[in-house]
């Protein structure tokens, strides 16, 4: 397909420095770019070798990607992926999360609260099935509905068939519709952690920064029937690592990119989406900070929390620094032209090639036209309403989990006794064991830090709409936001599972009793209630006015680029299974040569260098045993694979589709990869797997698991 | 003129709880309450005592208040005001913000680098010569002016006159201009301050938190001729400090307050401007804190910056939650009703005396409405361009002096020709010594930090106006705001006092050389020139549209409350010198009972109860000398005498106008005093005189401070 205007157009398309030889993209596993590989790489990308990926690779619940690295069950991951786990599996006096853990014995495995880990089995192309749907002569209302029953339908009936949990995944912003179907794991129980100090040296400071030293791993088990799970297909651990310019590649879940949006997105994303959402995280992790502050529980408590908001900010920071960068947003301008160019010229080549007569392919030029016309519209209205949106249907003014569970309880009601299709996608079939599971999470809530995060964010609230707004009044009735989170949260029993189960509607068959919602005094409920009935205005007002218009843009400008490209372009990430394929490969920043790995030796020399003070501190294991660890053993690495947040704990690969490394972080140059990619400095940053093996060895009592890993 | 329905007026003017044996007020000291003291404490102020008060107050630069306490020039105010100079007194390696300081000798107290304290000498009413500038028919353009010369013109007199500092100030909001002189002293020398950890125990955790355990003290000495400037009206040391129900008075320069502003300014604040406040203030915050964290040599140079904006954000935090509890804005609505009641009654009462011909009268009621509509009016014209206001001419873009001093270079150039009265009131005669003062400062910048702050609040900028603004695109010419102040930082000279010397225009009868600003390359200097016009142009909206039309109209409400209340109610703070009392007195939280005082061993209980952990850790001199200290020793106390922000190291005195303590905060519960005072439990927080003492004696080398201040 490809052609010389081609090249060009995907050379803007791609950012400052892509080339037909660029390693951009974060690939469909059932449309891998193997042609790529054998040309530049002279690899030859299996089906077999996919095959292992894919069942290798686990999707974690609490947002994160990791491996099976042994037939039994065990699985790799990061440390800050883990984190939620072992906060959950905390208590005062005892924290996993700063001191790490490590059962020796299969007994000694804690169940985690509410973590679920999903393995993609199967990819089904069901964009025909959907689109066909959605008559052009629909409104978006209906075209919107139509669409949301049709998936429902596709999934349930998956389900229905197969037992597995069934999504159906939305590509190239509605150009493609997949059916993945995975296999669900509720039982995970922790095996290994290190201590925080070690897992994220450096902390916010050196988060998505280069050199790094961090033990950014842990190790969960997946459960079967109170079994180790069987997991033949697994990830073998290397023993050697990668060396410098090595082929690898990465296999996870990348969460989000906006790399195929076009500039009237990117920039109301400049100019709304992103001062909104800086200004929302600086909130939240300045009550978390004050929060912190009070006590070394209280830190405790909140650590999760800070750590999790603290990194949004600097990958919002840094995009929003990316998109005030005119060469960037010049770029966008140059490959939306690029592409509008490539429209024109399949037009007419289709015109030689057919006649003046081929006038079907006449459309695409305009198509495209109207495309770009339509979702620039579609910013003006999002305008309008976004920020109540946010606040009020996406929960951001309500920033505790006890909000979640009490809208929950109040709209199951509503929409359990739906049938499945009709519900809205949190409340369909496929996906009502997972929501339970979290809903009745054992997992320990602390009422004063769910005060002091909601005060925070009711204030946030009112600072965005304002005193007067109906919302604000509606939601603060009468009070100022840090007495009214006081009163909601003083009132609530949501806390407690066993009250969460007594307000869910009963089990399909079980004789219906009063309805616990109309009855209920729980302040957190009321409040639920008493905004549901606005929050779904905006719900459907945003996906009427936005997501359905935007859908149908982005299918058009998706078809003109699939005529003009073929498959050559990667969808935007969706927090599914992509494979990345880069380079092991150091860079230069200012003149300085950054090798391409670091070593344990370099983290006893930093953490020296700067006193030893947090976050340089090193753990006493670590201090006490330097002597025995080899100083040169590498111990974090880069490549120029194609990561975003998400991929956090994914499986680094070499060509035999070994366990080389964990994908934990990416530089700062790789920050503005939401929007362009680049090999010339963005990196990846992973863990060595000789650095894991090396630490186990030789300063963690864990025997057993290096066995497991190793066989020796 | 009382009579009970001012009284009710005024009980609900002043907030909750007001009565007319309220201790509410910031009172002018050439405007005391003389009798409600003699009618409540049956205290006899006299004019005696309030020019010892005056004499002996001092007003720092840096914004706080202070007082002398010997007739050598010693001077004690808060550690907390005095770390702006501690700050720039250290340097890598030598921290006496954190570690303390003590000259034993005279010869060995070093020179702030450009910390200039004020001493009010005289106060003179000119309201009259101010009003009778401004004629009815004047555009508020040319009123602005005209009320700006006759100012100017009014201070240049009484320098040329008195040689002393001459600012004319606007009370009531515009409805008295009185003229104060000051002493200035600009060789001011540190003498002693304790540990950061003892002064601010606690940290930002504890700030506006009661019981408090701080020793928030420091001492300066003022030099004149290279000599201890003679004070001989000073206040004498307290050995015994206040008993509980003490009638205490604080002496100091409160900064703002809100109480007389209107419904529709209070709902402006709310809704525009403190959002946008604490906004910018979480920016700046999470920008410090983060370069903060990168090693103990940064986080000492960001110390004074993230405690200021900490602290900022604690008040206006508070202030904000104040602003969004619906009785605050209920009782401000009755109090507007009240003062259109009592407008209304006093042209009631002179009708009925003068007989219905008093015309001149029935204005008043009529007068309070229209001024009441105009400010309303104002608020949405203000709307419209606050935002550019603040970020562009009040230079929240430019979070670094080093903008500040390129601005008055460029500024200097156009303005210094004119005649002084016809300047902006930043360069008028009486105020260039004190500005060139700082901007000559020779006290160290760090590069690194500056380019933090600045990228920081390029940030903002952006994130306020849209990428597409065209101040934005001004000021980050072609880049994203971190690369714009990477460039600004590295490209200035001006960390160089001598490069300012030489931007500045030369002195009067110096030759006249090439314009330096011309010609200059400097980034900063050409930032600044390169938007001075349009920062001009909001200056003068903001003074035509808002400044102006608001002092009218609020000087027609002041008109309206003398008529109806005389002068009952004391005018908002304004930075200027103001007496206020009240009764030593704990309260009660949740059905605790807080003692009026804490003690020495609450101190040493709370830290160890909280583990020691920063912020509650103590000196190591502290914990070595614990079972020295007497641990009943009273530290902090309370009472309720109205204070504000500004008060910060204001003389807390007795009766016989000795010094009892130190002024340093208020409680949470004193967070909405902006807008009302309560008594119930808002208190403001000193150091107590006995603790000083307690602790120079026990702890620090300190006996010749302690003779000094004792004579012992």
């Amino acid at each position: 397909m490809h052609n010389r205007h081609t090249v060009l157009a995907l050379a803007l398309l791609g950012g400052t420095a892509m080339t037909a030889a660029s390693d951009e993209g974060m690939w469909l596993l059932n449309d891998a770019p193997k042609r790529h590989l054998k040309d530049k790489y002279q690899f030859d990308l299996s089906d077999e070798w996919l095959r292992r990926a894919m069942l290798g690779s686990v999707r974690l619940n609490s947002g994160g990607s990791g491996g099976f690295v042994s037939a039994e069950g065990l699985l790799v991951t990061n440390h800050h992926v883990a984190a939620d786990s072992l906060q959950k599996l905390s208590k005062p006096g005892e924290d996993l999360l700063r001191d790490g853990f490590y059962a020796e014995t299969r007994d000694k495995e804690p169940k985690c609260p509410d973590l679920e880990i999903n393995v993609l089995q199967e990819i089904v192309d069901v964009t025909k099935e959907v689109n066909g749907a959605v008559k052009p002569e629909m409104k978006p209302a209906e075209a919107f509905a139509a669409r949301r029953a049709v998936m429902g339908r596709i999934e349930k009936e998956s389900l229905d068939k197969t037992g597995l949990r069934s999504d159906v995944v939305t590509l190239y912003n509605g150009g493609l519709y997949h059916l993945y179907r995975y296999k669900k794991y509720t039982d995970v129980r922790l095996v290994f952690a290190p201590e925080r100090q070690i897992a994220s040296f450096g902390g916010d400071v050196d988060n998505f920064e280069y050199p790094r030293m961090n033990l950014d791993v842990a190790f969960f088990r997946a459960y079967e029937n109170d079994q180790p799970a069987r997991t033949p297909q697994f990830f073998k651990w290397s023993e050697t690592g990668p060396a410098g310019g090595d082929l690898v590649f990465v296999t996870g879940h990348p969460g989000t990119t906006n790399r195929l949006e076009t500039l009237a997105k990117l920039k109301h994303r400049r100019d709304v989406t992103l001062p909104y959402t800086l200004a929302r995280l600086r909130t939240l992790e300045a009550a978390l900070i004050q929060y912190s502050e009070q006590s070394g529980e209280k830190r405790r408590q909140a650590a999760t929390d800070l750590h999790s908001v603290a990194n949004a900010r600097k990958a919002f920071g840094g995009q929003y620094q990316g998109l005030l960068d005119p060469n960037i947003l010049a770029q966008k301008k140059k490959s939306e032209r690029a592409l509008l160019f490539a429209a024109a010229e399949t037009v007419a080549r289709a015109r030689t090639a057919e006649g003046p007569g081929s006038g079907h392919l006449l459309a695409t030029h305009d198509d495209a036209l109207n495309a770009l016309e339509a979702i620039e519209a579609t910013q003006a209205k999002l305008r309008t309403f976004e920020r109540e949106y946010n606040l009020i249907e996406m929960g951001h003014a309500f920033y505790s989990p006890l909000f979640g569970i009490a809208r929950h309880c109040v709209r199951m009601h509503e929409e359990l006794p739906k049938s499945s299709p009709e519900r809205l996608r949190e409340y369909r079939d496929s996906n009502l064991d997972s929501l339970k599971f979290q809903l009745f999470s054992p997992a320990p809530l602390y009422p004063e830090l769910e005060r002091a995060k909601l005060a925070a964010s009711l204030t946030l609230l009112a600072e965005q709409l304002g005193g007067e707004h109906e919302l604000v009044k509606l939601v603060l009735a009468g009070k100022n936001p840090a007495a009214r989170a006081e009163e909601l949260i003083a009132g609530t029993k949501l806390f407690d599972p066993e009250e969460r189960k007594k307000l869910v509607p009963p089990a399909k068959g079980a004789a219906p009793g009063p309805d616990p919602i109309a009855s209920s005094k729980d302040p957190m409920i009321q409040l639920a209630k008493a905004i549901d009935a606005e929050a779904r205005k905006l719900r459907t007002r945003y996906e009427t006015e936005v997501e359905e218009p935007e859908r149908q843009a982005y299918a058009a400008l998706a078809a003109v680029r699939f005529r003009a490209y073929g498959n050559s372009v990667a969808p935007d990430a969706t927090f599914t299974l992509r494979l990345a394929f880069g380079t092991v490969r150091g860079y230069e920043v200012g003149g300085e040569k950054l090798n391409f790995h670091t070593t344990f030796g370099e983290a006893f020399e930093k953490s020296a260098r700067l006193g030893g003070r947090e976050p340089f501190d090193l753990p006493k294991r670590w201090l006490d045993g330097k002597n025995k660890l080899d100083p040169n053993t590498p111990f974090n690495f880069v490549s120029t694979a194609d990561t975003i947040g998400g991929n956090s704990g994914s499986p680094v690969l070499n060509r035999a589709g070994e366990l080389i490394g964990i994908n934990f972080d990416r530089n700062r140059h790789g920050l503005v990869r939401n929007f362009v990619y680049t090999d010339v400095q963005a990196r990846h940053i992973a863990v060595h797997s000789k650095a894991v093996l090396g630490a186990l060895r030789t300063l963690y009592p864990a025997a057993p698991l290096v066995k497991e890993l190793t066989g020796k």
